[in-house]
């Protein structure tokens, strides 16, 4: 939620010399996009985002990014999608940092989504892994199951002082998850971090997808078990079958679900609730004291996590097995 | 630099149904203005952008600021105006606090000035101090030479610790500044903050004026004396008198200026030098520790201070006396 780096006037028209989208009005830098630094900029043909890519983001992984925004956009997908400069190249250098221009994308994320909202993230989640098939590239997921218990190790004393006998509950988790977690699911290239911050709206119709630098490969049905975790529940913890079921029905008509699928769909909800646990755990930990951004509490996904381990069966999340 | 409050989309889209500027496209919070909350909102009519007013702008003060804004743009000055809503009032509430919606002025702030833009920042200056002549309320600029001493003493062993010797030398300077003041120049309303981060470019025109939230009545002199110092010293300190030169001939072209605001610049510009001097020693001195935003370094405007204290005459600005 802030601009790390400054672009000064002249350095940004002598980096819009190489691309053809007009001369610029305006450029703000906006709060949004924990990872890079986003500037809305105006222009005399429109409006687009310029992004600087910040240390966070890997600048071996940014053809990946950027050619998949290119690639689903290209497949009728609603999301940003890098300009390529003159040259025909989507990434630049700008201010010392990777750079790219994004096509701006209209729209508002809800704050309180109903299950309107999440029947249309349903189906837009679908499109996306059908619109994703045959891109090229691939990226590992270094959050999924691999990497939890290195991430584990790393904060556990850190762990065990934030609440006591939590790094016991985690690390019983992590041995059911790691030996349960499984291999052959239907895969592809998935979003990975679907939040409402992350879904544009206009009036009630979804118009599109944003921030696409936790996609990686990894199975369909784990995404939408983040979806479940990021949509579904209340702000009292509570757990809302309606908007569950209307965001798996509405994906499943999209891309219907292999019976393996809806089977592992508790089991992957658990480690996606593990997976937003250990980050949130490891940013309250490590972040400095007195900083701007005070970082999110953790043990809402820790909730989540015991919520998808006692459930009997993916039938709790309101649909037909 | 920085979204205080955040503003959902069910409360903007209540507080917006008071206002005819269309449907909500978007809404980016963005990092600008250190005292507000400030969004770039898109329409289907077009940008504007939406402050909320905290703390740190007293509320008793926003019927002075929305007017002067609306009384600037009716008389003809490029600057952003508030938008009236329905019932024809400028300030609404939005997230618990005082908000407005006000036109998007297109352009960008240049990094490095050019005597060119000197010589347009000097001509819309002197615009600004005409249009707000016959400007009914008033506010008093509560960083002027009254206010100077009891800021100094609320943190004079701060200064102290910050620099042996300092407290002394500021001091010395209050004393000659307060005895040697000016009383009666031509006055009016001026925008006592019109720094380069405030003035607009398109290409190479000025494109309108920002951020009045410092606006004050005070002498239209004392605002020159503070663009000398804002837009005429280089990055090593040292003065460039063809920038001071520009700035102020272009000033006089639109609002000639009488032979005693002329005698009054050097000291004026060791007040203004002084003011900002003041206020980022208050602001390194009482920062918290870790703070996000680091307060920029005071020491350039004690080196200001003594140049301005130095010179024999107004002659110095390259003008004719």
């Amino acid at each position: 939620m802030a601009v790390y780096t400054e672009v000064g006037d002249e350095e940004l028209r002598a980096f819009l010399k190489d691309y053809e989208i007009g001369d610029v009005l305006s450029l703000k830098g906006i709060a949004e996009g924990v990872e890079n630094s986003n500037f809305l900029l105006h222009t005399d043909k429109g409006s687009y985002i310029l992004t600087l890519y910040e240390k966070r983001v890997a600048e071996k992984d940014l053809p990946f990014f950027l050619g998949l925004m290119n690639h689903l956009s290209s497949n009728g997908l609603r999301c940003p999608t890098p300009i390529a400069n003159r040259e025909g190249r989507m990434q630049g250098e700008l201010a010392g940092r990777p750079a790219a221009i994004i096509s701006f994308l209209e729209g508002i994320s809800v704050k309180r989504p109903l299950a309107r909202h999440c029947m249309e993230v349903g189906a837009a989640l679908a499109r996306l892994h059908l619109a994703g098939a045959d891109f090229k590239l691939t990226r590992r997921n270094s959050l999924s199951v691999d990497g939890w218990r290195p991430l584990f190790d790393s904060c556990r004393e850190g762990i065990a002082a934030f609440s006591g006998g939590l790094d016991t509950e985690i690390e019983a988790e992590l041995d059911a998850l790691e030996k349960g977690w499984p291999k052959d699911l239907p895969h592809g290239v998935i979003h990975a971090d679907l939040f409402p911050d992350n879904v544009f709206f206009i009036g009630d119709k979804l118009s599109g997808l944003i921030d696409f630098y936790f996609a990686c490969n990894d199975s369909f049905a784990y995404d939408l078990a983040i979806c479940l975790n990021a949509w579904c529940f209340e702000a009292d913890g509570s757990f809302n079958v309606t908007k569950a079921r209307a965001l798996l029905q509405a994906y499943r008509q999209t891309r219907p679900m292999e019976k393996e699928e809806i089977e592992a769909l508790p089991l992957l909800a658990q480690g996606s609730a593990m997976r937003f646990l250990l980050t949130r755990l490891y940013d309250w930990i490590n972040h400095p004291p007195g900083a701007f951004v005070q970082p999110k509490n953790p043990t809402e996904y820790l909730r989540r996590l015991r919520f998808h381990r006692d459930i009997g069966s993916p039938a709790a999340y309101g649909i037909d097995v």
